[in-house]
Formats: structure tokens, sequence, C-alpha cells
């Protein structure tokens, strides 16, 4: 049951699941995002950030907004009182990409796997919009869980080669 | 000068860039987003498109309300009046993915690039979200965009093997 | 093919629908709501508009909001600039009732008849939830559009002894 | 006093009622709407259902992040942790009439009639949208509370003949 | 440590600050806005409270839905339940100030001090927005907490002097 | 007339006034707000400005995306398709305070002054969400309109000593 497409109802429609019944436990989740751009872009935005222009720190705000906003963007997702929420950049410019980690935490009835990933994906899209003047062939290539902790269906860890 | 991070005022902060005097011109933007999963995962899709349950069709719900809130999610986004927005899905069952094409429409002064990725990136996690329940697995591993046309910039089409 | 559900793609999916070679019109729509009560809450709600606390001036605000909000409640709806929106109350204690007429008008591309009837909608649950406390048993009985003009689809208006 | 008008402060202005103290407990609501329409109206929507085409499946999308909106549409609502949304249809082709029920649930501080409420309207507002280029004509004839349980008023079911 | 900015991660970027472990408690706030505008500007609103147009009718529904919407507006802040919204306000002729105060409570981690700031920063906007046709001079000359209860930090009570 | 309180209809209750006939017209308005502080709050904020931790970053961040919301907080405001909104900010320590310059711009049938005033107000509340774990104390003492352009009621500059 529990390996259920769990968002349909009895008509075969979606609904949000209920989960008036689970028990509050303490949720996090963390979420990981990868842009690939020409290595020019990545220079800029590094010196962006060292001098002025800062496009990761619009990125994040981005980020941690659209985290809050995660149950009035995905249909089904219940909405939470988020604890916590950070994200953190990683550049990796000997293979001319930047890596995004975002983690979210809730004392919770359901998840945060939504949050954390839709987290990663607003950052990664903001990276995009303000970049895309002088790179428009820009690509994401990885959204991804990498773990879970707490609720029933226990924890989870992406397996090392995976991503 | 059109090949710079036009996002940043003279104080090295983000602004919204003045698009006042741009001409009002038809533009379109195509992206693309691919979510890899189990086989047993796409199959469940694509039977509760046919039978009952159809994840595919709250995802495309999903991805076209968000294009609308795209100004509301991209914090450097100008608000635009959307004329179109459309949400494709193929399903490619030999390499377990399921690939999903967003176009956007507009007659306005600025690009909609960031509405069609926005588009499928939260028709991607729509998908995501609905079957996480079976498969914590999936990645999105591509979201890009494919072509665009209208306005000062010119048009771009993303090269043939770039995906 | 104008009196198809013009909604659908060629995937049998919901989009929203281009609109883009449209022509601008201007363009009006009004709607018409009814709400049945009890006798007494009609009266409490007279007194309070005359003295002191105004159910209908807040419902008014939410059916004004409410309407700004359209795009983002329905779907399938295009965001428009809208340039005014009205909402009237009449009293009609003969029958119990609270008649709520709004009206929506925009220069654009696509009609208001949504933003109209969003508008007096939310008017009529905001004043099922001011008065909730002393009648749940209130029932909004009618909901329709009762004109619009302007538009390709030419100008509406319900038969006199339709509503 | 509980029979009051609660929504108004002692300067007899609208205030979001303090229910700090008020005991946490499980509460659901189901609210039901009605919407008569032509005929072939009604068909089409099946047809839709079955084969490709599928209105109800956008409407309750809609009703279900409508019902998530709540407390940002009418005024005076309390933001609420919703644990479950639930829409479900029946057509009626006998009196040309498609039914929405809407059940909404949580473990908490006030009822969600609203919520309730707010996911059939909307629900409704979207068929009719997605219906208005074949029929500008239907009505909404109901929208109301069928039962609450849960909190300190009591539990409400909607008397036999009253609909 | 408390003494410090605290939104800020370890790369010294901000993020939402993690009040997972922190102990709920009932928390209030309360804060204050004074506009200064024309001697007939003010005599305007009284006479438009009595009469017909209120103003601060629209004010305060604005002031509420704001402090609601607060986590959406304020980037760093968490999303909070909040239990009561209540604003109010004083006219003092003597001085060409309108007066207003807006209280917020919640039982929670985290306190409300930003919702009761948007709020009476919200009900002052839209005071000068109502106003603004016959008085564009308007100031808002102060925003400020005025005190705050709950929560390890303690409580805060503005100094008598100090507004 | 024109100096009318425009936004009541004739029930005297508040409307969103109708510009359908208005001309387009190139419109653009700054507003300002200070905030007073700690002597160390100011220059904790221009270290972290320097070094890390970037405040006005994202109080920038905030007043951007506050204005492009500003039709859904504002309720009688119009929605508009703001073609440039830019925030500055201005450090004086001399007294202990921190200026915010906002601009909005459109090509439009309403001007722009609550866009740019919500921007400041936004970005002010911002600041003080991000310092008061250290400075609780912080006012806000002024929020105005410095000058708008454009529109029949022609331009305004607030006199020299008025602010």
């Amino acid at each position: 049951m529990s390996r259920d497409l769990t968002h349909f109802n009895e008509q075969g429609r979606a609904h949000m699941v209920d989960v008036t019944d689970k028990q509050v436990s303490q949720r996090t989740a963390t979420a990981y995002a990868r842009i690939l751009m020409e290595p020019q872009t990545l220079t800029r935005i590094r010196e962006g950030k060292m001098a002025k222009g800062d496009v990761l720190g619009v990125a994040q705000v981005a980020g941690i907004m659209a985290a809050k906003k995660t149950s009035d963007i995905i249909p089904m997702c219940h909405p939470l009182p988020l604890t916590k929420i950070d994200i953190r950049f990683e550049e990796h410019p000997e293979v001319n990409a930047l890596d995004i980690y975002g983690t979210a935490k809730v004392s919770g009835v359901t998840g945060v796997e939504m949050e954390a990933l839709t987290a990663v994906s607003v950052a990664a899209l903001t990276v995009y919009d303000m970049c895309k003047a002088i790179d428009k062939g820009m690509v994401i290539t990885t959204v991804c869980l990498l773990e879970k902790t707490g609720g029933k269906s226990g924890d989870f860890v992406r397996g090392g080669g995976s991503i």
C-alpha cells in the first residue's frame, strides 16, 4: 500500500493525501542541483560574488522564498510550517559546474522533500535568469533528492554513484 | 554591453532591468525537461493516464499555473501578460525517461524564457511529488531552453547535439 | 470551432489558449451572486453596516482582491491588467436574500467573465465566513454571468427569466 | 456570545478572531456545489473525462490548490495546516447538473468550513471557465456547507431537505 | 551568540534560521505606525468613516491580510499559524496624525514582531493609496515595535519617550 | 473631482477606480524610507556587506519582489506590468541612519507611487527582520513619496525641507 501512487482518490482523481493521523516527527531533506555553463559565466559569477554583483545571493533568497511557497506551487503538497531552510553553493570550475544544496526541516506530519527540491530548482532557475544575457545555453543537469530523515517510510540516502 | 550581467545596478546590487523603452514584439520560448525513473514508475504513470489516475494531468496544470507565477518566483523577472502556455509530455520507455516540453508566448517587451523554464521545472517537480511514494530516486536530468524567438537579442536555437 | 472546448491541446490535455493574435478591445463583464440566510442574519448585517461592524465592507474588499488573483486561482485563465472592478450589494429582506453584483473591465485580448464571477463568489464566501458563527445554514443559491461585452464572440446578456 | 458576529473588534472593525487559547481538535468539513448546464455541455464533459480532455481533472486540481489558499482569499480566515482535501464529482444528467463535494480536514484550533467551501466554489468556477466557450449560461445554483465535525461549537449537519 | 546577526549561514549567506528545537510558547507583538497628513485629509477620512466611504475599513482588511502574508513578503521569516491579528486606529487631529496599532499572536516557535510590523506598514500604505488623489505629501513618520512577549529572548517594551 | 477620494463607488464602498479610458503614458515614481538604529547595528550591516553577510542584498531582493506584489497587497491598486524597479541604499552613520530609495517605472494607465512606496517599506522591514536579534528598537522614521512623473495629474516633487 505504501508503495502505491497515494495521490489518487477512489474516483481515480488526484487529492491531497490524508495525513491527519500521521505522527509528528522531526523531518529533514536535502536536495541537489547542478548547472553547467560556459567557463566565463562561472568566472563572472565568482567575481560578482566577491566584488559587487551577487548572483548567488539573489539565487539563494529566491530558493528560500520558493521553499516557503512549495504547497502553493506543487498541487498535492501539504502546507507545512518549515522551521529551517538553508542553501549552499559549490563552484566546480574544473567541470564548469555550479552545484546547489538545499536543506529543509520541519517538525510535522509529512516530509519536506518537495521543499528542498523546490528550493534548489528555483535557485538554479534564478542563476539562469541572471546570467542568460551572456549564456543562454546553460543547462540544469541534475535535480534530485540526496537524503531524507524522519517519517514512517524511513530514511533515504542516495547511493554513492547515483547522482 | 548587451553581453553583460544586466541585472545589477550601479551599486553592484541586483535590480529589475529597465525595459520601458524596449519595443513590443511577439516572443516565444520553448523549454525542455527530462526525468529519469524506474521502469515500473513510468509504466504506472502511463497506466494512470489511460485508466484513472492522471499524474501528467496534474503536472501539466501545475506547470501552467507556475508559468503564470514566474515573476513572483524568480526575483528579477518582469511581470508579463502571457498569451499562451502549453505543456506536452513524451514517454521514452526505452531510456526510462519522461520528457516535458513547455512553450510560452507573449506580445511584450521582454522574453518568456523563464516562463517556459519555470513551467517545465514545476511540471517535473510535480511528477516527482506524485510518484515519490514508489520511487524516491527519480532524477530530473535536464532543464534547458530549446529555442526562443523575438526581441532585440535575436533568436536562439539549441544546437542539435547539445541537450 | 469557436463552439469547441478550447482549453485542450492536441494531446487532449488542458493548456492556456493562445490569444497572442486576438485583437485588443474593451471588454466588460458583470456577474451576480445571491445568498439566502436567516432573517436575523440579514438584519445583523444591515445594522452592522449602518452602525459599526461592516460585513459588506470586508466582503467587498475580498471580492476586489480576489478578482485581481483570478489567473492565480483559475488554472487556464490568462493574466489580465484589470482596469476596473466594482462590487455592489442589494438587500432583499422580503426573500431573506443578499444580492451581489460584480463588474470587471479591461482593455485586452480576452474577456473578464471569470474575474467578475470570482469577485462575486469570493464576496459571497466572505459574507458566509463573517456570519457563520450565527448562521451556518446560509446558502449561495446563484452564481452566474449577467452580461459581457467586447471580444470576437460578441455580447452576451442573460435572458430575463433565467437567473 | 458564541452567537455573535465574532469578527469585529471593540472599534467595530473586522479583525481575525483570537483563537490562541482554543483547543486543538480534529476537525472536518464537507461542502457542496451544483452547476446547471446545457445537456450537451454535460455530455462533452463526460466524454472528455473518458477520452482526452479532462475538465474535471483540472477543476479538481484548482479546487485543491484554492483550499490551500483560503486564508489568502478570505480576509478573516486563519492560516491552517490542512491535512486533507478531497474533491468528488457526481454527474446528474437527469437534471443537467454536475455536483461537486469537497472535504477538508485539519488537526487545529479552528474549523475548515471555509476551506471546503472555497474548494467547491473554485472547482465550480473552473468548470465554468473551461466550458464557457460553448455554454456561457451555466449557473452555479448551490454552494453550501453539508456538515462539519469537531470544535467547541459542535457538529453541524444540514437538514435532509434543505439543500 | 543571541546578539549576533542570526540570519547568515556558514557561507556568509542568508538562510532561514533553524527553529526546529525552539520551544512552543505563546507569543504576542504590538507594532505602531503614524501617518502625518493635511488637516483636511484627516477630516475626510473621519467623515468617510462615519458616513459612507471607509478608508480605515479598507486599510484594516489590508493590514490583516498582509500580516498573513508576512513569510511570503519578508524573505527570512518563518511561516506561522497566526492565531490573532487586530488593528486599531487613533486619530490625533491636534497633530494631523493618524496612528495605527497592530497586534499579532501565535502559539509557536518564533516571534510575531514582523507580522505586527507588516500589518501596520501595509495599513498605512493603504491609507496613503486611498487618499493620495488629494494628498500626495502624506508621510509615514514612524513604524516600530511597541512590545513583544514570549520566547527565549524575553519580553521587550519600548521605553516611554522613545517613539 | 480629481481632488476627491476616488476609491469609493456610488454606494460609498471602495472599488478599484476605472482607468480603462486613461491614456498610456510613461510613469515613474521614487520613494524614500529611513531607518534609525544603534550605531553598532549600522556598523554590522556595513561590515556584512563588505565581508560576508549581506543584509542589504536580501532587503533589496525583498523590496523588488514586493513591488511586483503591490496590487496583491494594496487592495485598490491596479495590476501593472512594471518595467523597472531599482532600490539604492545610503548609509548615514553621522545620524545612525540607513536611507533607502526605490524607483519604479511603467508604461501604463496608472501611476507607480504605491509600487515605489511598497518597495522601500518592505526593504526597510527586511532590514529590521534581519537585525532585530541585536536591535529591536530600530525605528522606520520616514516613508514617503519623493517624486512622480507622468499621468494626467502631473508631476510631483516633494518640497526641499519636507521629508
